[in-house]
């Protein structure tokens, strides 16, 4: 049986990338989240329950003060920009090595319970802005983890999946669909309101519902405005 | 002006490390700790101190909570071996992935106030035992920053340093007292009294011992027994 460590941040990539190793691959997997202070900390909720109804073993929380690092909208007081106000560079929701930092801790829970795999929900649509969810990155992390940790050197070398690396938003939300995967529990907004709703114009939102315009369905997030 | 991030954990071979950046290297340096439910907590205040007294520009301390991934003597309530119970494996006092995650908060500081250096204390009396103080790791990970942070791909790239590497505890020694280390600020042991004395028996201790000795000083520390 395939031990697999999945992140899991409750939003549409990474709920899709859980039910492809559970139900494609049909994996065993524990599923891991980090309440790293950030703003949309509702996601940690939407993770807890997404791991729990696609069958994981486990679901690991882990608590990181990264606010003592700052630097990102996500987490900081500055605001998200909404409808697209950004450019082409890497945007100011960007929270530095926040990637290599939770393949980190995935990699440490790994060991813990030898898994051969961790599964991370990049794809497309992120690595244009963001460099740690591109495939050059993975890979050399690949290279990193097994070289730093006694599972790699002395047991079964560990692999990156990325399964949604290729795929644009909409085909992610139709493997998602075909696996059975009931979108009205995940959570993608970065700027939730103060009751949970979505906000509907940040790029997390923005993506999200350009995806299901594009596949002709219905969202089932109800949005704030 | 070199603006660097110096792992600090307060003990014998970081704080050797923080003295040849500041005093040999004459660079600005920022240091970092993690309070990561490790049973020498005691470390994180001698880190405090150090970083003040070497002239550090600011000690950042990040609370990381591995206890919820478990599986290290340093953290479990597993014992603590003592007098070299242990053959040449990987010890128990190995932390799942440390000095990965270590590491990748670091680069996640560098980024905010633009370091190029990431000085880290390993060195050859660690890396028969530790994968993760290995060079072929260090270089593995400084690839792997470089190509997921904004800093690496954007601006500056970073660059690990482990000026140590080569050393033996003497002449890790022999290095801080001739920059003017006052090494009884710093803290060694894995499994201190409630007083705060070193056990003088766990490998830390021990490899520290036999340091000052071979080098015919006096350890300014007192132990337990």
């Amino acid at each position: 049986m395939t031990n697999a460590i999945v992140l899991l941040s409750g939003g549409l990539d990474s709920t899709t990338a859980l039910a492809w190793a559970r139900k494609e691959k049909q994996w065993s997997c524990h599923t891991i989240a980090f309440d790293y202070g950030q703003r949309h900390r509702i996601e940690l909720q939407a993770a807890a329950k997404v791991s729990h109804i696609l069958g994981a073993v486990k679901h690991h929380e882990i608590k990181l003060d990264m606010r003592s690092i700052g630097g990102s909208a996500l987490t900081d007081s500055i605001d998200v920009p909404k409808d697209h106000s950004d450019s082409d560079a890497i945007p100011i929701t960007y929270v530095p090595a926040r990637n290599l930092i939770f393949l980190s801790l995935a990699a440490a829970l790994a060991e813990q319970v030898e898994a051969t795999r961790i599964i991370i929900g990049a794809n497309i649509v992120d690595y244009s802005g963001y460099p740690d969810c591109r495939p050059a990155f993975l890979n050399a992390f690949e290279t990193t983890v097994n070289l730093g940790t006694k599972q790699g050197v002395e047991k079964s070398p560990m692999k990156i999946e990325a399964p949604l690396l290729d795929m644009t938003k909409e085909e992610i939300i139709a493997l998602g669909l075909r696996l059975g995967v009931d979108y009205s529990m995940t959570h993608s907004c970065y700027d939730p309101s103060k009751d949970g709703r979505s906000c509907g114009h940040c790029d997390s939102c923005l993506f999200r519902q350009q995806g299901f315009f594009n596949l002709g369905k219905q969202d089932p997030l109800t949005y704030a405005s």
